[in-house]
């Protein structure tokens, strides 16, 4: 890596610090915990209440989530919130393969930690805000959904983070409004999960793991075909951009 | 405080300068007050129309006005509109506790302003707006989503108002959306007020107080807790950021 | 003037070019004409279809119309849209007085225009899209909300326009969501209009002028309160941003 | 064109660097299938789960894909997703007439994909999500409608391209609010499509083109209304921010 800026150099050393990676998983794990809260406590208060939540709030809830998470918690680990997206920066090198396993178990804890806290509070009468295939679909058609939903969201996370947009802080918008315009028309299908993480925590609770493939795989693949449109569009990596949007910034402003 | 720059200084002087302290109080009481409004209003409206505003506006009017209030006002204040965000800035030191008992009461009166012009126009037959446990759900209910809603607020004002993050006068979309999305899917089980003031203005004009307990404890709580989160993510202090959030830039600008 | 930036004079140079001037009245017709065909015409597809539209929606439209209009052409003349918002900045002097009965004309041609536009397309079974008071408000009821709302709304409109706020083109957002807050909470009361000229295009197709009083006087005196009130905020004037805001910056750009 | 700065001689060297191009026509492909797949999947879903879609969930997802899209994808291709878009650009002589074809060829192909995609998934019971005039509206009525719309879609998207406006990644928001707002008070006259390739897509599918020319003719004349208006308002061409947006910046930025 020759030719690093200063600034890129002390990019990569605070990124090395390990003083500082127990504040990158807790922000994972926090973030994770109240985009879960969100989404599974809006179906859990929906069911509780015969419904009136709505079907348009229910999936405008969790996309605001990630909007408010990603402008208040990004620059900490780049707000994550989802183990697809931490294969998908490691993927384009964004990120480093090492760090995704404490990532995505940070996650994971966030999630059943939301999932926990919610059964807690409501007891079980409200479901536990499970996603899994609508009334009316098979397993195939969310399975396939999952797959194209999340390679519009990857794809929406690689390319605003990269600098050839240089759309700075406005990601956190690309992302909230595909998240939602996602569960807009397609939660009925699959529920619109996109994060094996997200899906989870409710299904850790509920001890329902029958569906969870879905959820695992379907994510999984459509990530992995957006790294691939990605590298189409822009070629290798998202640039110096790329690479702060996914590792955060955490250590290198001097605002204090 | 050696090392300050000269903006600093600057920032610091004009906040002690009491001339412009009646500016900022002035602009908390309008800004609460603006809240209550929209807020209190959409319910009675909706009381008297029978349900024709609906439950998705009677929780997005009050996250605009918080948007649009932080981006006209924001500079002038620092838009706080709730005493326990007033209280959360100061327990960060990124705001003086001495100036925290005038902001609070500036709240309380715009609040309960909002409220008797809302009696006066409309009289007593659509209620006065109040937060309450809604119907199937317990007041420990209540009190624990206040705790959980209000920390998630709470962290995103002082996330989004830090350095680290540098998302400047998007952080008021980032409250907005939290506001938004906390009012979607909790607002059936209490009201999803966050706000001792918001809360107050109502129960002071309909003489009920029965309840008001939940929205001062609760919000009071997990904004402590949201503190305690702020540090873990990013150390004591907002920085120079988060001072200026908090305290309002007014008098700091040249553009006249 | 002394003491004015190269920048200012160039400003105030293009700005008396009459050769601009058109441009800037043209702009005034077209951006209302937009506006009265989303606000005017989403009543009159909502009553042509039995309620398919919506109230949610019926108000949505008018004010992300605003926030386009603004983004896209609010260089050009200011984007005001609204005779009280022409008189508001002229009272605040970043808007010259001599320049307003033209911009009020613009303004009022425009409404007209569309407003015979949509009697064209739609004739005339689906009404004109009128504001008035609504089933069981009276007109005093739907005069003071009309002065509420327009206080709130051109306070935000300075506000956001002020250089002290800095807030740039993130305005737009700041008046869009007043807009959409104040018709999501108030639409039923008196159709939250806030604007003589959008209430003046129906009320001249449908030749019915019985409330148009209510929609002249409320928002002029709301946005005279308003300006008292950015007087206590921030002094008085807007600025250098104010009288950009105000004005357009039509001709100072070098962008070609 | 002398006296281009060397940034502009870059620009333009990269756009006429064939190597870049296939990236650009892949990404109108993507960004309009992603499009389709979101504006006639909301249809399809809607029709097979009888209504639990809504109608303005069924507006809302596609113009947010196009706020998503601008923001992730922008840069690469200038993300028209619109034949008419591309040649309102030509028109204005921010795009090269010679790349037109290529683009509106890109964009038809997704259209079709995205179409074909769906079909796969959903069969053909839901419908292919095609736009048409709706029940109780004449084909005139729609035709005029459908110009009416794209004037204005055109005008935004020319305007907040401009250097003038100078709202930078914002315009991706103007142009998004613009087309929810036209879906929301427009959609039960024509569909609000105000684009030939979203139109054409369900339409070959679905073997059924007989109103598919009121979606390719009334764009076309709105979009070259909305060019002359442009001219009105700010003259000749968008400037060197006018040729950014419309040929992206593919290929100029730095940030490796």
């Amino acid at each position: 890596h020759l030719g690093l800026s200063i600034s890129d150099q002390r990019l990569i050393r605070n990124f090395n610090d390990t003083s500082l990676e127990n504040r990158r998983l807790f922000a994972e794990f926090f973030g994770t915990f109240l985009l879960v809260i969100a989404a599974a406590g809006a179906d859990i208060v929906n069911t509780l209440t015969h419904g009136s939540v709505g079907r348009v709030a229910l999936v405008t809830a969790p996309a605001l989530t990630v909007i408010a998470v990603i402008l208040f918690m990004g620059a900490v680990s780049g707000a994550h919130l989802n183990p697809v997206v931490s294969i998908a920066f490691a993927l384009r090198r964004d990120f480093s393969w090492r760090r995704v396993p404490a990532y995505i178990f940070a996650q994971l804890i966030g999630a059943a930690a939301a999932s926990l806290l919610l059964l807690t509070i409501f007891g079980s009468a409200g479901g536990s805000g499970r996603t899994e295939p609508g009334p009316g679909f098979t397993d195939l058609q969310a399975f396939a959904i999952e797959i194209l939903l999340t390679c519009g969201l990857v794809s929406t996370i690689l390319g605003a983070a990269s600098g050839a947009q240089n759309v700075g802080s406005l990601s956190a918008f690309a992302v909230g409004s595909y998240i939602l315009l996602a569960g807009l028309w397609a939660e009925p299908v699959s529920g619109a999960s996109m994060n094996p993480a997200r899906t989870f925590g409710p299904d850790l609770v509920s001890l329902n793991v029958s569906t969870l493939w879905i959820y695992v795989t379907g994510p999984l693949i459509g990530s992995v075909i957006a790294v691939g449109i990605a590298h189409i569009l822009r070629g290798p990596g998202g640039g110096r951009s790329g690479r702060k949007a996914a590792q955060g910034t955490l250590g290198t402003d001097t605002d204090h």
